[in-house]
């Protein structure tokens, strides 16, 4: 899913965090496998991203309907080949934070396929490069 | 401080993270008032960034020394009157976090003086205007 809220949270380890609410797929998919990728999202994944933020995966492969290329890394999670980094995390820890859930993972791997310009959402649903 | 890992972690009620190392001067001084500002930062603040994250509080009144505009909100912390946007948030949570520690606050008032573009660090030391 495209996520917003996606943040570094320890250095050494090095930890990363997700916020997202429990009712998402993402939510149950990343509690069966105890472990998440992180993909940043260059400018060429705007359309993707409207896409795929407005399906969810319990009722259709994304993969396979918006034809995302992807990879798998040592915990077996999907990585996007088409994202400037990606950052494979094992689950360590799930705190509960008003409506939302923390979930940190610990970094076991990250590839950095190419340079790109990040996008960040404004407005609502605007996606700003910068 | 000038501080990178700053984010929303839930909407409702509204709580924002700011995760730090305990070593910092800004982190007993959230611990002794109990609450801490968030004070987002514009391109015009390039230079005090600079200052202010290369100086101690505990050393230096970083207020005066660099002749910063503050005002007070509700909880007594101050704000930079020159940033675009203040938050103001209560401490209701810290957890530790690898190397940093996680300090979560509930969000009690904000004010946007301006509209302004946001900066980024990058690569270590480089602050880059989006």
């Amino acid at each position: 899913m495209p996520a917003a809220w996606v943040f570094p949270l320890s250095a050494d380890p090095p930890y990363f965090g997700v916020c997202v609410t429990k009712k998402r797929h993402t939510y149950s998919l990343i509690r069966k496998r105890k472990a998440f990728g992180i993909n940043t999202a260059g400018p060429r994944m705007k359309k993707l991203i409207g896409q795929a933020g407005t399906t969810t995966g319990s009722k259709v492969d994304k993969f396979s309907q918006f034809k995302i290329p992807k990879e798998y890394g040592q915990l077996r999670v999907p990585l996007l080949k088409n994202s400037p980094v990606s950052i494979e995390c094992r689950l360590v820890k799930e705190i509960e934070m008003g409506d939302h859930i923390l979930l940190v993972g610990e970094v076991v791997g990250a590839v950095q396929r190419k340079k790109a310009k990040g996008i960040y959402q404004s407005e609502g649903s605007k996606l700003v490069e910068f």
